[in-house]
């Protein structure tokens, strides 16, 4: 069942069901999908009707959340028990994004001071809004780093969707862009369309413009072209994974568009909230990458582009090495250079 | 009026018509567009229906061959007048790739020695039929070439469509492929599907893939990721148009691949006849870059990817500094490094 709204945020917690903004859907249609189940949430996941990193995170929480609710009945041994089940099922759905794990964590942790059922089933309500409403700040504070970095008039480059809907509010990549305007900046952006799944087209073209910033649409492979000629101050992207060195997984094409950036001396900037950095994961080398079905690539809405059965390499992510990264941008501070050493200090501050 | 045959190729004289593939309508139409005056034969290149610099030459050079037997009634002082006006009209369809120019100059110049306009038709045939021969050759020669840089075994990446659609026959960066597979080796391709019009997903994977050649598709922007992960020996590419100093006009996307490929320590090859290449041009900085519509972009197949009103910038081309091109493969022979001096000696040899 599904219902239609008019005011845009990813995700709408309403006690006893989300309502979750169907990414697939935009930018044609504005359509929050009426969630009351874990395995509704799964599937959201899977199916990219919910996407980016911390919005996955989020989801997932509120998909525990669910779960809990529904089962407040159980022995308290049983309800923990299962409560892990169900971790392990939700972490199962997507496996590059780090957020969606520290979630899980974060959510099922809470339960653990618990001493009944019913006082898990409070923290974990209690701790996935916190983590909402924590996202929202945390967004703000990157883009407030983030603007240190640039200044009025400049024009940007962007890939993928790391804006307001891949997070609770605001963005990662994105918040400078909104923070900007707020102040009256007239900064101008450059969005990648992002394939196969057009992202950038369907995402992140529809939000700046809904939000009145000055964007422009082209496609992944214009990118070099109109770094050279279009005077673009800074590449800034979002990620799913940063490891302890400051390699970062990120939408396929990240990596191709640092090696461009940097051959042609334009600034690469990574917008990370720390829930995205894993200090756990040594390097690049540790992420998993996923691969995804051909049908993304070899077909449109249904239609198909290439020919029948032909043979497709779909990996959804790559990792940029920390070198071709100018600086990580994140809501404790900004880190450049040593990550391994400044990323882990963040932790500690 | 069309008619659907099965064997393939670019093009096919017949005399008082022309049975051009249409390539907007492949991989899942095999259909040949009956042309029978000039004006047809600039729509078809205007809207990509024959494409490919080397085939858009050979099809312009046949559009005067149609439009020289139509007026050949004409005095002959009225008819050369006329013809130049023709040769400027079919110049206008598109503006990058240079062999359009050199083909229409071969053509027209033919005609110069015409005692009449009866000899003058005969000669601007022969010419036409000559420039179609001609062609087939040189990409022979280009694969032969091009093989001499290449091992049985190694796996290949190209972007867009220099293959034999895009040519009288072989094709330029997909004739090593072809003469590989007739030599018995065990080539393999990765090609980029090539946004907007998919040239490399609806033309080059679908050519390799009947020629029982080993092709995986991939998006553009996952080049890199490719390059890094799948042992790729060399990226090979055709060209518009090449400067005098080897700076190189490609489909879009072409410079940002060679910047990865740099970046990444991999070979990064240029198969161009020497019709592509124009001493005349000094630099890529004197490339006029041909921009197409929006809807290229935000749209495929009449269904909207986009916000609707989205800003678009649409480079069909791009252009590659010669530093980053490792050789240029010319029927005439391989350059490398000092290309303004190596080029000028492929006329003269």
């Amino acid at each position: 069942m599904s219902t239609t709204e008019t005011w845009i945020s990813s995700l709408r917690y309403k006690g006893d069901h989300l309502l979750l903004l169907d990414q697939q859907q935009l930018p044609r249609h504005t359509v929050y999908i009426n969630v009351t189940t874990i395995e509704q949430v799964w599937d959201c996941i899977k199916k990219l009707q919910v996407r980016g990193a911390p919005a996955i995170g989020i989801a997932a929480a509120f998909g525990i959340v669910l779960w809990a609710k529904a089962n407040n009945s159980l022995p308290y041994d049983e309800f923990k028990s299962k409560l892990l089940q169900q971790k392990a099922y939700l972490a199962g759905s997507r496996p590059t994004a780090v957020n969606l794990f520290w979630a899980l964590d974060r959510v099922t942790g809470s339960a653990e001071q618990a001493r009944d059922t019913e006082e898990a089933v409070q923290l974990i309500e209690q701790e996935a809004l916190f983590i909402q409403q924590e996202d929202e700040e945390t967004c703000r504070k990157i883009g407030e780093y983030a603007l240190t970095l640039l200044k009025n008039g400049d024009c940007l480059m962007t890939h993928c969707n790391a804006g307001g809907i891949a997070t609770s509010r605001y963005g990662t990549a994105l918040a400078p862009m909104y923070l900007a305007k707020e102040k009256g900046w007239d900064l101008s952006v450059y969005a990648n369309e992002t394939r196969p799944v057009f992202q950038g087209a369907r995402l992140t073209a529809w939000e700046l413009q809904q939000a009145g910033i000055n964007v422009t649409l082209i496609t992944d492979n214009m990118a070099a072209h109109t770094l050279k000629t279009k005077n673009i101050a800074a590449v800034i992207v979002g990620c799913d994974r940063v490891a302890a060195n400051g390699d970062t997984a990120n939408k396929i094409g990240t990596f191709g568009l640092a090696l461009q950036a940097k051959a042609l001396g334009i600034p690469f900037y990574v917008a990370s909230p720390l829930s995205t950095i894993d200090l756990n994961t040594s390097t690049g080398d540790d992420i998993p990458i996923e691969e995804r079905p051909a049908e993304e690539v070899t077909h449109f809405q249904g239609e198909p582009i290439a020919p029948e059965g032909v043979k497709v390499f779909n990996p959804a992510f790559d990792v940029t090495p920390h070198e071709y990264i100018t600086a990580i941008i994140t809501e404790r501070g900004i880190a450049s250079g040593n990550y391994k050493k400044q990323l882990a200090n963040f932790f500690n501050s």
